[in-house]
């Protein structure tokens, strides 16, 4: 028995002394190696905060004082802390801890997230809120330094000053990120913020620059990379104050009294101000200390496979067409490494472009250089491409500019839940104009949507999902240009229409339908969904009396309601049965794929169970 | 004749003295001042940046040096020097001159715009090109200081200073902006700025500062505004030279031959750099001066009518429903008057919220303010509605928070054209789970869906379009609590399913149908779109053999699709003929209305022609 257990809820921190609350650190950093390998999850980032959460709930009272965790990977530790201790093991589990935070979940996940860069928008929202109720309490935003380089932060700053909101801009800055952009200053303040560690209260590091002639010069030529910009803002403090933002820190995240201490003086100010914090991912686990990146997202069983899937094959595309193609770029939000670039990166440094967490500017900036006769692919979790839907249209379809994006982690990706999941971008890619889709399922079609895509003159997306096709002889498939089919058991009975991965599903589907009842199924995999070729696919239909959709995306707007729709005004659906199988119109929750899939009436028993039901087969 | 008829290209201006330039910008004044109130559209920004534009033009070479203007409604005078001066008589008219940059007007319009905050991205996109391919040329990007607090702009600049590229910022900065937000700072600059007007070749006003010691504290307090954050940073010029961007100005918009001066010095910086310029609004036109606001958008034949429409009505639903409920907060992205906000605003000033252009921070601002248990309404344009997409789903749908859009500017908004078409919210919206959306076609049914929104539990979007409701008469109609019916001729031959203002549209074609052909036809106009009540609208259109439906929007995954989806899975579709029109994956162009519904199809006679062609009634 540890602290955890015996602990009510977070106002048990504030009786406890220093080396308690030391105590209880060192069980919570225990309890997330055993935890977080064993479900896989965000394990760099949690480690990094342990003192800091501690500290926050040891000084704040929640949820009357409430916190928020930008993106939200690292709130583990928070919810341990706020009554969720014995659940934890359930996390990123189907039924049980989300691994983000969560409204439903708790009072004390006063916002949920799981996109960057929103909680300082939602704080000033919630502080407002309460400043409007006569509230004394107060609303804290815990945002990494990667936050910082997504636009709404800034747009949300420029709203922060202006009331005296009670909100506190927790600015937890991870010493690695200095590591990686090296540079003159970079270097000097490091060293600098190292030697002294904690500056103190409401001290200004600009004194510091003032005082020290050489820094003018070398701040401006010799500073580099993406999170740069952050950092000079930062160090300089003049952003902050200058907004009329109190300024606290820098301060060391695993210096518990001096966290405390730190925070106090925030909230006396009694006004919006930013606490800078230096934090260290993986802090307290060797391994992860030294390769934090490895470490960002662990996988289930804690076992590295080699990274594969079809991430891995886009990045060989990329690299491929790169020696051929002196015209092509690829672009990151920050997710080199996630979406396969990391090769194209080392070998054509020059054409490849990280942007920071700032999908927005990613879609611009490529539509700049397709005007600019470049061949730009954007590469970008299908998710978070839902941040840059505007420029999508008004940057790149209207102008006709040959874009293409490479929509990764589309489809249901499991464990990461409703924030991440891709079951929105085939809706919103049909109703663009001057666009096209393909959604391939195996790898080789991967490679032909691609081939495609690079031809294209207009923007264009490849959607693929997390993970790798599925292992099965393709060979079944005749194959029609931009769909194929595949034929199971004779008679003409059932047509089940589908794409992406969730193929495979379908296909044991008509298996067990060919099989066991003797149903003629005829399986399409569409690869371009749009524009989809429709003389080809009706004639694919020709005889079939019954029609399943199976979508892995939302229904409402959907591919199959659209070509629904379109063979409707056709009279194509006159004396057929048509079924739509797809997310209808609600938010998938988290947990194993295979569970989800239970949940959207996806796997194949349940598609061959429907499919009798409905069609009377 | 003047020096404008016989201008051959920009490169013409290289040529001239000084005296010719002051002379050509005097003429360009006249010009606008008469074309502009002629056909409608944006006088004062145009005014402001006559001596800018010719400055740029006179220096640069367009179009090896690239020119993009942010937002772009204050492109005419960019326009009349680059080859289109004759035809500048048939700006925003259909056919002619677009309001704004379009590359496919002219190759001097290096990239499109209408929405704000995008020129920096698309700048830096388009001069990493140019760098790529070896080229010598400069990229320029003229942006409002508003466009700066869009958080697009701050991503950008964080990916500018990374490799030398040849990019000049110009900030727009308008003296009057300065004047409306007042605060210690701000008059003292304006003084400031004013005596010694052009500061010379790289000044850098923080030495002022730095020599006065009072500046320091009152810069953090008494400074107020959206813009302010700008403005600070600005002025104190610290954040772009720590970007290693450097800064050039402030220098007066109207000084010929110190822009042409600053402008040269920052080609000969050979690097990114922001080029800081103080116009005047409406400059040269005393009204225009005197009332920017008003002269920023001239209507059609320069007269002013008093506001009203669409707009003014929910001004006075929001300005009622204030009274009683003291929670209801509403939110604008600097369309404050556009939206019909002003009475809100003044009424109950703490609980409206100006947050400059900035709609992802908007919306989720507004969930923060829900999730504190406030009403928020977010009062957008549904054009620029499209930035906050991933903030619906994310922030505001998923969390199940009742956040209301009034989404203005729905549908077809006539002159501004494609890029202002409001014709993706049906769209974007039926995709979203937990989300309601109404599209009242006039104002009783606008006050009807803001009351059923006013009461909704999660997101949920009343949209209506530019300008007001159409005047006839509404007895017609029998209710059905979210659609309502009326009925013309006799039997049941084709029914008319709609929505919005185009109703009206349904009804004269749906007379004629009755009267010439003695066709029966039923026209639904559908109030409450998302969630449907497909129980009523399946037994409005019993017997009914041909199904029409009406759709001021995408067809693909709009409102039609969706239903006709529905209906054919539940055999409803069975013998009967289903016909769409709406906007078959294309963009819209820009000119009257009328003009552009006749480009749709969506005229009372083409829509009784397809009706008799397709129906074969």
């Amino acid at each position: 028995m540890g602290i955890l257990d015996n602990l009510n809820g977070p106002s048990s921190l504030k009786g406890m002394s220093l080396k308690e609350l030391e105590a209880l650190s060192r069980e919570i950093r225990q309890r997330l190696l055993q935890v977080v390998p064993k479900n896989g999850g965000h394990l760099a980032s949690n480690l990094g905060v342990v003192e800091l959460t501690v500290a926050l709930h040891s000084v704040l009272s929640s949820p009357e004082d409430r916190i928020i965790w930008d993106v939200g990977h690292q709130a583990y530790v928070h919810k341990m802390l706020t009554g969720r201790y014995k659940e934890i093991e359930s996390i990123r589990t189907y039924g049980g801890l989300s691994g983000f935070p969560k409204r439903a979940e708790s009072e004390h996940d006063s916002f949920g997230a799981g996109h960057a860069s929103t909680s300082v928008s939602a704080a000033v929202g919630l502080a407002t809120a309460d400043a409007l109720a006569g509230k004394q309490n107060f609303t804290v935003a815990v945002a990494g330094d990667g936050a910082f380089t997504g636009g709404m932060i800034y747009e949300a700053l420029n709203n922060i000053a202006e009331k005296d909101l009670r909100v506190i801009v927790i600015l937890n800055d991870n010493e690695m990120a200095i590591a990686h952009n090296v540079g003159g200053i970079n270097r000097y303040i490091s060293r600098l913020s190292t030697s002294t560690r904690y500056l103190g209260f409401k001290y200004r590091l600009k004194r510091f620059f003032a005082a020290i002639p050489i820094i003018g010069r070398p701040l401006t030529v010799a500073a580099r990379g993406v999170k740069n910009f952050v950092k000079r803002l930062v160090w300089r403090d003049n952003m902050f104050e200058n907004l009329g933002i109190n300024y606290y820190g820098p301060v060391d995240g695993y210096d518990i009294a001096r966290l405390q201490g730190i925070l106090r003086d925030a909230i006396r100010g009694k006004k919006g101000c930013i606490v800078h914090v230096r934090t260290v991912k993986g802090k307290g686990y060797a391994p992860a200390e030294e390769a934090p990146e490895k470490y960002h997202g662990v996988p289930k069983g804690g076992v590295f496979k080699a990274s594969g899937g079809f991430s891995s094959v886009f990045g060989d595309i990329m690299v491929r067409r790169g020696r051929t193609d002196e015209r092509l770029c690829a672009i990151t939000a920050a997710m080199c490494d996630g979406t396969g670039l990391s090769a194209f990166a080392e070998q054509y440094k020059d054409r490849f472009f990280d942007v920071g967490i700032a999908e927005e500017h990613a879609l611009t900036f490529g539509a700049g250089l397709a005007a600019g006769g470049m061949h730009p692919v954007f590469a970008v979790y299908s998710t978070f491409a839902q941040r840059s839907y505007d420029q999508l249209i008004h940057d790149a379809a209207l102008q006709k500019l040959p874009l293409i994006l490479a929509l990764d982690r589309a489809g249901i990706v499991g464990e990461d839940g409703p924030t991440h999941h891709g079951l929105f971008d085939v809706g919103f890619m049909l109703q663009i104009p001057n666009s096209a889709l393909w959604s391939p399922e195996c790898y080789e079609d991967m490679q032909r949507a691609f081939d495609k895509a690079f031809e294209f003159t207009s923007l264009c997306a490849v959607r693929y999902p997390r993970g790798g096709e599925q292992d099965y002889d393709r060979s079944i498939y005749t194959d029609c240009g931009t769909m194929s089919y595949a034929d199971f058991g004779t008679g003409k009975d059932v047509a089940i229409i589908t794409y992406g991965t969730i193929t495979y599903n379908a296909i044991k589907a008509a298996e067990v339908l060919a099989g066991e009842r003797g149903v003629g199924v005829r399986v399409i995999r569409v690869l371009r969904l749009k524009p989809l070729d429709f003389a080809t696919f009706s004639e694919l239909l020709n005889g079939f009396s019954t029609l399943y959709f199976l979508e892995e995306g939302v229904k409402n707007g959907g591919f199959a309601e659209h070509a629904t729709a379109y063979m409707t005004e056709r009279g194509m659906t006159e004396d057929r049965k048509v079924i739509i199988r797809a997310v209808d119109d609600r938010f998938v929750s988290h947990g194993e794929t295979k569970r989800l899939y239970e949940e959207c009436g996806f796997t194949p028993d349940r598609i061959a169970e429907e499919i009798c039901k409905k069609a009377g087969v």
